[in-house]
């Protein structure tokens, strides 16, 4: 805390989603300056613009230019090129930048953290080492020692910034921090709900982008929206086994938050898993290369998830467990045909479920 | 049973979804000859077609060239005209047809059916009479005095009869029906599961269709992903709370299954129920005279439902309590202004949710 007992807040990225939501900080910022400095620390990764620096762009015009152009962030959004002298002070880190990045920063972060600092994670996806899946909020808290939450919902970044109605959830265990970082990210457009279980919304927030793959391939395939909209509901429920089966504390109530189906409606129908998936089914090429042509250097995130979560699974015998799952990883790697998706979804052997 | 202690099946009812739903069971009647009588009897509105019978034409053609044209029925689909005949010594009916001749056909066949026939509904919608919701696979076995089961899920009626795959729920209480109807039901491209909550079931088949007309809202609006999701979401989690709050027995795993979440998606993707809504928003006209315009003559089961559904909360004075079902019904029925579709899902108190 400052010197006055204000929070105060950092935010861990600057890309399209980072400068969204350093938007909607700034604004709660001023709004509850009982409780936070108005001041947001951005860390932007610096970069010329045409001959100019983008942290210098972002603090005289109070814009992403490059990540979020036309979008005023807020006067109190200060950009910082440096991470440390970002974080420093901070007793708030918003986590929020591309997950190949983390560990890296986290290293640097260490020593210049205060004690009583908290973190919140919007990290996209799991990381896999040493043949297991780890979490990226509980990485953020073993590396660095503070506790941490996190955040995902059914969000398209430019349309919160448009103040465009739409809903997250926040994961955290410590109630009184929920309250806080409701404060932090709540506002009349961004409808925020806390649960505990940050366990099952990062998950969600990885597997939805392998379902997104699954759903590209139907329409690659020209399927009908019985054939998709089983591809979604098996790919719903093998997202919450995964979850409970591998990791503590998931609860079906999850998958009824922002976080979980509605996230994953939302990835299943726009969304560019879906969209590169649907071209490589007639493309004839490795997926690599379709996501080369269309993407222009962005990456898929579901096509490495696909292959982490089948490594993961084959290492303990479960790939059967997760038709849905293997069927999908199969016919991006394996040259299955496409067809296996619905036809590896038939139940082969006729259960009365009980419930 | 007939004499020879085999299964005779009738289908009441012959529209798109009826005759789908006949060359499914035709298939399995075939394919499990040591349970089923080969023959499914097919009770068919008569109507002249360029002359001649609908009857006959399907007798000759093994066609319903009027509701599902294209698609060869099987020739062990007979189609006959009058209820009483089709329905006569047929131990499993099948109910598929509009929920307003429900009361008649029955009251028709009350005295002909035989004593050890079960029934399944395949009818959408509920019952509102007397200020309450009646279910209508219990006001079949009401007034026919002979179990009810009920099938609702994510399928178009010719996506299952082009054999596309899909899946489908079945809901019944008595679980060696319950592998009956599998056996009549199941195939390769519509894959069963059976579960007992069969009012939950019927519940999710009417409220889809609410929601449905709301996601047509935004649509109309122009709203982006985040809003629809939202509402999607935020439906899903008002049909289950309507189905607890209201009617015992109802279960959260139904939500999770092709009656629940499927259908739902399916429904707030295509459909007309949002297709009509959509235009309504910027049409200035009452809801009616647009359905009018693009439906030809047929009818949204959405708007009626609203209205049932408004009016039995009102009468407990609960609208507040469903503020996105209170909301849809506003903006249809009382020119209430369509942006409340987002407005009124705003937590106004912010709360923190324990699970």
């Amino acid at each position: 805390m400052s010197a006055n007992n204000k929070q105060r807040v950092a935010i861990i990225g600057s890309g399209n989603w980072g400068s969204s939501i350093a938007r909607v900080c700034a604004q709660n910022t001023i709004k509850h300056s009982d409780t936070f400095e108005k001041e947001v620390r951005m860390w932007v990764y610096e970069e010329m613009i045409e001959g100019k620096k983008l942290t210098e762009i972002i603090n005289e015009k109070h814009e992403n230019v490059k990540y979020l152009p036309g979008i005023n962030l807020g006067e109190n959004v200060v950009a910082i090129p440096d991470v440390k002298d970002a974080a420093k002070d901070a007793t708030i880190l918003v986590f929020v930048l591309p997950h190949q990045f983390v560990y890296g920063v986290c290293g640097n972060l260490r020593d210049v953290i205060s004690k009583n600092c908290k973190a919140i994670s919007l990290i996209k996806g799991l990381d896999y080492k040493d043949n297991n899946l780890h979490i990226f909020s509980e990485e953020i808290e073993r590396i660095l020692g503070i506790p941490c939450a996190a955040l995902s919902g059914a969000n398209i970044a430019t349309e919160v910034a448009e103040e465009q109605f739409g809903e997250t959830t926040i994961a955290c265990q410590d109630s009184k921090d929920g309250e806080l970082f409701l404060k932090l990210f709540h506002t009349d457009y961004f409808d925020c709900t806390v649960i505990e279980d940050y366990r099952g919304l990062q998950i969600c927030g990885a597997l939805k982008n392998i379902i997104a793959i699954g759903a590209g391939i139907c329409d690659g395939l020209n399927y009908g929206n019985n054939t998709k909209a089983a591809v979604i509901r098996r790919g719903l429920l093998e997202m919450r086994k995964f979850g409970k089966t591998f990791f503590g504390g998931v609860r079906t109530e999850t998958f009824f938050q922002s976080c979980g189906v509605a996230d994953l409606i939302t990835t299943c129908s726009g969304g560019r898993n879906r969209k590169v998936a649907a071209a490589f089914i007639n493309s004839g090429k490795p997926i690599e290369e379709v996501e080369k042509e269309m993407l222009n250097g962005q990456k898929l995130q579901g096509t490495t998830t696909s292959q982490e979560v089948y490594n993961f699974l084959s290492a303990r015998d479960m790939t059967h467990e997760f038709p849905l799952m293997t069927a999908i990883y199969r016919v991006i790697y394996e040259k299955a045909p496409p067809e296996i998706i619905a036809r590896d979804l038939r139940t082969r052997k006729v259960v009365v479920d009980k419930e």
